[in-house]
């Protein structure tokens, strides 16, 4: 590992000459990094924690200043109850992870003696931007050393002295291993984002770990894929025949769990035979967490009879904006397919549910909807790849191509096809007389 | 189907909300869409050759004049002996392919009646560029109706009447089924290339078919994922305990067996140790097919004895080129790391081969070499989607994400993940007291 000021051209290519490296270490040899990692941040604990203070220290200055958002102070801190414990566990969780590379997934024999093999491979070189978590660094290694794929990492300036502290640990403790020297490269000048965004030539894939601002930044301005979503619009159609119960309670899970998360609600679609049966007693559930309602005119004048609301006019913007606080769009549709087609264009593509009673009515919106989720009578919350039982995840995707919603392991890795021949030729096989046909026997 | 000189947004959005209906389309309704299109063109046969007649005769007056190749006029002429019936063949391979939509690919459960799967879907809409041969038309609708993609097809202007007329054909077929009316987007007018690169909130994925220019030149002016490769430099490792007559096959149908094809031979790395004993019997060989060799110093000495070569000194650029031509570039490398590390670097990462009677030597070379396509004794030529087995292909992928080598339909896929509830929230679930845990039992 690499802890460089040198250009990012230079860490890209050296990344891209460990990541030829990497991808031919054995799964023990990846592992046994992880090890090495895990014992190296364990024994240091007291140095990366004193650095950690000073980023902290100036974090809560600015912060006093009001140049910094108090949650990014507590993000920053590494000495929370039970962060650093995770951070560690973090990593031997990802080592016992199944390895996913050289994993056969097709398999064909063309002909005697000639057979083609579809075999799980890592990307390449990753580059990942991330703003305040110093933990992400630990975490992020560990899975691109994991998945044999080599890593640029690029840290915000708030946790720079945490960043070069746990990196340095990282650092030393790979300089023991199989693991070539530059499979992970950091990056902490400043202001070098968009030469790497420019470098597509060595890297692969853009993992941004920040803001809404931040991806939207990194997918305007690289031709390297981007991993990720920007915006996390959910939407939560609300059906006439649902259980009442049952949809205020789902409701206000999606929207007052974490309403900071890409996963919340953000707006509701009510069918209209809906609005005087089962939309006051969610409103009133909703009420009682503290949720600020924005209503069309049809919902506001179905609510208009229920006390203790916090209602409000919604206007057309409303329905294009995630809120990521307590404030919650409603519209009034006729049914499903109004639903369906309001979130396929009002939406992004993340996490879209449907409370209904009709099982029919669930599995149309579930193949209409074009988004990563679509969940019927539970909670957008869900979308999350632990929850999903990933063991760990780089992101959420809301692309279209490769992978899409939580993405784990799976998500780092492509594929080559491997033939193994006794020196056939693609002249000898055809129609014409004489010529070979191909076998085409699928074996996996 | 809308045979449109409508601006190419009007043009994306309805494809896009076509793409919405037609994701939810059974088996059946896509594959009787495919019937239709096959029984219209049939019936239409006249009619569409007198078009593609008036092409051609524009073409050869084009080529007369020297303004056109020789080899498009070839391309464009749908009369040639086969060429109308396999396209109409090629739709009916098409439909009786297995249906890629709605395919489980994971199912956890979650908890007791929440359950989690990962389904198959259409990405949405492909946009797909191409030169001269009109019968892709056909081809490319009836792949993008079997996925469930809608699609924007943009031709090249040489095939203007053919392309016109396929597509009322196949426009009016469609419109007696089940496919909406934008799932196929038609777009005559020229020089719509760059707006509709720049409507990456509709286009999915782009599909250049064409020359490396044509795809060099999408590559470089869109944010859209583009599928496909722009150069394929593909190159033999010849290590001395090679077979030498195994040997002298398959670099010979590497290079000669259709010399303009992307998955042809263009460089030789020649083991310093195999410079006299197998080398002379190669280029014989090649030389006999009209091979002109490009030779470094110590291969070029090596081969100075032997009668009959088209010999010439190489150039470092000879080592970047992709000749498409009976030229071949030679390069000795004292062994195997060498050869891996000048393909990582100088290939194209399309398809490479070692030719050696070390399996251990061709393992470690199949798992170091960053291309599609890593194969031992075997011809570069086998780099195909029909050889492979996949019954057609889109093109061949050098992306590193999402889909890499011969692409089927398997490519134009994503996947949603669907989860079934019964009101469940996750709020109940975590490590505090009173908390339900996950199961996350995986049932595929």
């Amino acid at each position: 590992m690499s802890l460089t000021s040198a250009s990012p051209l230079d860490a890209a290519q050296a990344a891209k000459s460990a990541s030829h490296v990497l991808a031919t270490l054995s799964a023990d040899a990846r592992n046994d990094a992880l090890t090495a990692i895990h014992g190296a941040l364990s024994a240091a604990r007291d140095d990366i924690l004193a650095a950690n203070a000073r980023d902290l220290d100036l974090a809560r200055q600015a912060a006093a200043d009001g140049k910094l958002s108090q949650s990014l102070v507590s993000r920053l801190d590494l000495g929370k109850p039970g962060k650093w414990e995770d951070m560690l566990k973090g990593i031997l969780d990802v080592r016992g992870l199944e390895d996913p590379v050289g994993r056969v997934t097709l398999r064909t024999k063309l002909d005697q003696g000639l057979d083609l093999e579809r075999v799980t491979c890592p990307i390449g070189v990753l580059l990942i931007i991330f703003e305040a978590r110093p933990e992400v660094i630990a975490n992020i290694a560990a899975l691109a050393i994991k998945s044999g794929n080599a890593a640029i990492l690029k840290g915000g300036k708030e946790s720079t002295e945490s960043f070069i502290a746990i990196s340095t640990v990282i650092s030393s403790a790979l300089d023991k291993t199989q693991v070539p020297n530059g499979a992970i490269q950091l990056v902490t000048t400043r202001d070098v984002i968009p030469q790497l965004l420019a470098l597509n030539k060595y890297i692969d894939l853009v993992i941004p770990r920040g803001s809404n601002e931040l991806v939207r930044y990194i997918k305007d301005n690289t031709k390297i894929p981007v991993l990720g979503h920007a915006d996390g619009l959910c939407s939560v159609y609300l059906d006439s025949s649902a259980d009442p119960e049952l949809a205020a309670t789902v409701i206000v899970d999606s929207k007052t769990n974490y309403p900071a998360a890409c996963n919340s609600l953000e707006t509701l679609l009510v069918q209209e035979s809906a609005l005087t049966t089962i939309l006051p007693g969610v409103a009133s559930a909703l009420a009682a967490k503290g949720v600020e309602l924005r209503a069309d005119s049809a919902s506001k004048a179905a609510l208009s009879s229920v006390s203790g609301l916090n209602l409000a006019d919604s206007t057309e913007q409303d329905y294009h904006t995630e809120f990521l606080s307590l404030t919650l769009a409603i519209k009034t549709v006729s049914g499903l397919s109004e639903a369906i087609a309001h979130i396929n264009s009002h939406g992004s593509h993340h996490t879209d549910v449907i409370i209904t009673s009709s099982k029919e009515d669930a599995e149309t919106f579930m193949n209409a909807v074009d988004s990563a989720g679509v969940y019927h009578n539970a909670s957008t919350r869900f979308a999350d790849g632990t929850r999903y039982g990933f063991g760990t995840e780089v992101g959420i995707s809301t692309n279209k191509i490769h992978s899409r919603g939580p993405v784990g392991l799976e998500g780092l890795m492509i594929y080559k096809y491997k033939i193994r021949g006794h020196g056939q030729v693609s002249a000898a096989y055809g129609e014409g007389e004489g010529k070979k046909r191909y076998l085409h026997e699928r074996l996996l």
